[in-house]
């Protein structure tokens, strides 16, 4: 299992984007799922898509310790640019909502320490309906470079599958032309169905450094089920795809928004976190709750996503409603995590051993609880564990491996205290 | 449309069961939805169905505040009996998990200035396969009468269609014939499917004070808007069934649980609210995020629900995924609620006038927000509401009728200061 694993990984890094970027998934704040394409500032002037949404956010995650935890990414989605091009056949931002230009704005997010993120489109308009780069691929990525962009998603709509197995490298390949260091988002396989033979993912891990397999998360717990459930069960396609360079994306974190509980909002960053994901949050940052905020800040779990090893966490059970996962990490480390999809009350009890999730390598493991940041004690691999799982609750550990002359150490140590 | 309503209440009132009980909503707490029949004491001593968890809640329901804005019954659910009657026939709660039994307990509940309810079913043995009173009706009422209960919850399990034909009506009339007021609460149209021709109201109203119409709430917001949908569908049934001293039940109140947020406990309290629901919430009170019990405490929404007049709100819009409903107050006000399904977000704008609501009465009136306390200003009935909703949220306010020289006064003086 361990020499698989090991293979996998020397086979993703030969191929995937030589960019240098992303090593870790990244990690930031993104606009779209919360504020759309919300464009009314008479009405929201907080709210509306603009530079001063994107400088409050900036503002937020330097102030509330986001970029301390790892968030470095403020990301531009849909509905920034102008209507028309320039005189020279330059994007520029809306005049009225971004007035001091996306340049501005981008020194502005530099000056705390962070980094911007903006959005086009492989067709000739955004989903939006908005000008995209379609055609402009060189121009544009100049003008990203030049305004000092740091990211760049890159959606499909008004494409087709033969434009778009033309465009999105041909994006990427002007990007890296400017010379800049640009993290390279594809929505390229969500629009293929994701998988293969329509989606080459080796291909796909020369051209980008991240993509959407998958439709758009919306705010909604449903919603999260079914993206866990379509990246369980494509696992075996998902998790060669993915590694250091170049991620597999469920789409954005959508804990603070209107709909997830606190143990919804759990289970979503739990699982983002197995899954190796991108961690883009999209919510208001100004209106957490402090609970919210502590999950979302979890530097444990933050720490199973940005493991430098950057496997996928695999599924190994589904009973119940309960699904168990986990995820290599480096140093012989693994995570382990039982989501509920359960509606009946009461937590429910889940049993399995390490050796059921294929947890090998050491015959004991010292298990660490990282919601609740206690430890569990230490268990052989073929110990039953007996986990109870709240309703669409999570419960996660890292699972560190103790050599038996540690053991033996450790007994003593008991038996003299 | 005033003259309907009264000639209904009229109807209702001739027709509801005459013990004098609940005639406005009942409001508590009762075990099932959180705790189901959670037995294991030894991993759970603080969880299961015993005594020391009703004493928690009532204790809880005094401390917290929850009796001061109404909550007054504390309520067991099954799996409270022993196995077996006592030599003289009588039920006795298992001797481990009550060993005070049932009297001290109810004692308890009192000396806290609340009331107990507890629970049994009409067939051999109770959903969770407990002794039940099918057979046992007269022994078992006036055994809950000699404890001080306050109300039973009557639930239809090992039951069939004729047998709770008998059944129903026999504990009602066991009960009535104990001297001692004790609301009874009747499970048995939904094991009818809630529906006329099987199900008779103004039969159900002449024997029970609430009736659970439909399926069992789970802790899962797809349910409530389950239920919600039922609601406003069957209305045409359901309100003129309902009303002092006899109400339509659409189970538990879920906030405070697993799965739902602020929002959407919002939405659900709101909505029970407007339906005239009784209000038993089934939580762990002492693990309530304060934002939650904020909103479960909030009189002006609870006085809504808490209308004499009692009748149940009726929906007017359904579009967009929202839903706009009206309920009649005393006194020629209106509570009116609009809530969302929608999943895209960002708050969404609905456009209604209270003409759409069919509120009438007076031309003008004002209109105060219940759940961000502030008065939202006078509109005549004609004019345009241009109302956002959150998303799964719920905006819900009060609308108090100005008569024209109320208007002129106001006018007249802000023209003045």
């Amino acid at each position: 299992m361990r020499v698989t694993i090991v293979v996998l990984l020397l086979v993703h890094y030969a191929l995937s984007l030589n960019n240098g970027l992303v090593r870790t998934p990244p990690m930031g704040w993104l606009a779209w799922e919360r504020y759309r394409c919300n464009t009314n500032c008479a009405q929201f002037p907080d709210d509306c898509i603009g530079e001063k949404l994107f400088m409050r956010m900036a503002d937020r995650l330097v102030s509330d310790g986001w970029r301390d935890v790892g968030y470095e990414y403020v990301n531009i989605d849909d509905c920034w640019p102008s209507r028309e091009r320039d005189a020279n056949g330059r994007l520029v931002g809306n005049s009225t909502r971004f007035p001091s230009g996306i340049k501005a704005l981008a020194d502005y997010v530099h000056s705390k320490g962070l980094k911007l993120g903006i959005y086009s489109d492989c067709g000739k308009l955004t989903c939006g309906g908005y000008i995209a780069s379609g055609g402009n691929e060189k121009i544009d990525a100049e003008t990203f470079a030049a305004w000092g962009v740091d990211m760049l998603k890159y959606d499909g709509c008004y494409s087709n599958e033969t434009s778009r197995k033309v465009n999105y490298p041909l994006m990427g390949a002007e990007l890296n032309k400017t010379g800049r260091p640009i993290v390279y988002s594809c929505s390229w396989p969500a629009y293929e169905g994701g998988l293969p033979p329509k989606v080459n993912y080796t291909e796909l891990n020369a051209i980008c450094n991240l993509w959407r397999n998958y439709g758009d998360i919306q705010d909604s717990w449903d919603d999260v089920v079914d993206i866990m459930n379509w990246w369980g069960d494509n696992q075996d396609v998902l998790i060669p795809a993915a590694g250091p360079g170049g991620w597999n994306d469920p789409d954005m974190l959508i804990g603070g928004d209107y709909t997830l509980s606190l143990d919804q909002t759990k289970t979503q960053f739990g699982m983002w976190a197995m899954l190796a994901a991108p961690l883009f949050m999209s919510n208001d940052l100004s209106k957490l709750e402090p609970d919210i905020k502590t999950v979302l800040q979890n530097r444990d779990v933050i720490a199973v996503n940005q493991d430098v090893l950057g496997v996928q966490g695999r599924r190994f059970i589904k009973q119940d409603s309960i699904q168990v996962f986990s995820k290599p990490l480096d140093k012989g480390e693994f995570a382990v995590a039982a989501f509920s999809t359960r509606t009946d009350g009461t937590p429910h009890a889940i049993k399995f051993s390490l050796n059921d999730l294929k947890i090998s390598g050491a015959k004991f493991y010292s298990l660490f609880d990282l919601f609740e940041s206690k430890h569990l004690g230490k268990y052989s691999t073929a110990e039953e564990l007996d986990i109870y799982v709240d309703p669409n609750g999570i419960s996660m550990f890292r699972a560190s491996p103790i050599s038996v002359e540690n053991i033996f150490v450790e007994e003593v140590f008991e038996t003299i205290i």
